[in-house]
């Protein structure tokens, strides 16, 4: 089970600062969306130079152009690149091609996908890395959790290898393991927090267990 | 009726040259995705900076964190923003604050939604500016064309200002014209010309008649 933590309202010397506490720590840095809309792709080559043992994302949440997008990113040194599951499948399969061209990895983000048993069916044949159930920040307030989510997927599809994004908190996370998710994305849950590195470590630990 | 230049695969240095051949014909630029991608909203305040008569569009494609990416866009000098049509209502009414505390526009992107009149007619409460319809650059080749699309929603809210993108030629230009859009997108169809200032003057001739 791996630990991704998303950079998002972040300079990229925040962002270093931050990953000099945990590097050791996580497996995953997301350069995420408005990061990426703030500097450019040159955060993700960045993160990637000087923390090459980090698996680094580039969070595009890709909706259109997915050939040109998707190889954008893995030229700037990004190991998975995201796509957003309401986007046309052409989309999706467009940046599988990439991904495979560039022996990199896809991760499709589930966000407002109405019917999520559905789609996961549909994406079977598509050969994505991973599927993401993903609470959008904007509804986490209305107390939406993307756990019930994560079981309708794992019944749906018990071999995909899901990722849960989301408001997860240290509270949050034992009641997440329970339901064995491949990536765990933590945001503002560990970068938030004024312990950083003992919060992660804290994490992995009931990951581990 | 307004022009819109897509501009998409290109460095700011291309993007200016071609802008300066056209601004004084066209009526917005827009900042593409995958130019936003490579080089950051910076592209946008250079843009806006070295183009002040030009209106801007950031083609953010937002589909959560709708306030702090729209605020952004703003902050980086966009006169209109766009959000997914297929993202939660609360994040495109957080986009729509956001336009409004700025005296700014918001663009709800439908592309991949599925019911368009149904989401029209959802739209019409959170008073967005206007709504584009979007064949994706995916699905192009297949002979898919954003002319029905532009139709459904005219029938279904016959006062909504439409934007209208996806594969727009000067050869497709006046069927379009005649379902009165507000504003036509177009990328390839003049960026990829080689003669751009006489198309982009050819086109204006056939939006204004």
């Amino acid at each position: 089970m791996q630990l991704q933590v998303a950079l998002d309202l972040l300079t990229l010397p925040e962002a270093i600062k931050i990953l000099e506490e945990l590097y050791d720590v996580i497996d995953i840095a997301e350069v995420g969306t408005p990061f990426i809309i703030s500097d450019g792709l040159k955060a993700v080559t960045e993160i990637k130079k000087k923390f090459p043992s980090l698996q680094v994302l580039a969070d595009l949440k890709i909706m259109d152009a997915g050939m040109h997008e998707a190889k954008m990113a893995f030229a700037a040194g990004a190991d998975i690149v995201t796509v957003l599951g309401v986007s046309n499948d052409s989309t999706i399969k467009a940046t599988v091609e990439q991904a495979q061209a560039f022996g990199k990895r896809i991760m499709v983000d589930l966000i407002e996908v109405n019917d999520l048993q559905q789609r996961i069916k549909e994406l079977n044949g598509i050969m994505v890395d991973y599927v993401a159930v993903h609470t959008a920040f904007d509804i986490q307030s209305s107390g939406m959790n993307p756990l019930n989510d994560l079981r309708k997927i794992k019944e749906a599809a018990p071999k995909a290898r899901v990722a849960v994004a989301g408001g997860v908190k240290l509270e949050t996370l034992g009641a997440i393991v329970k339901e064995n998710p491949e990536i765990i994305i933590v945001g503002g849950g560990i970068t938030g927090r004024p312990n950083k590195r003992e919060t992660a470590l804290e994490m992995k630990k009931i990951m581990n267990h």
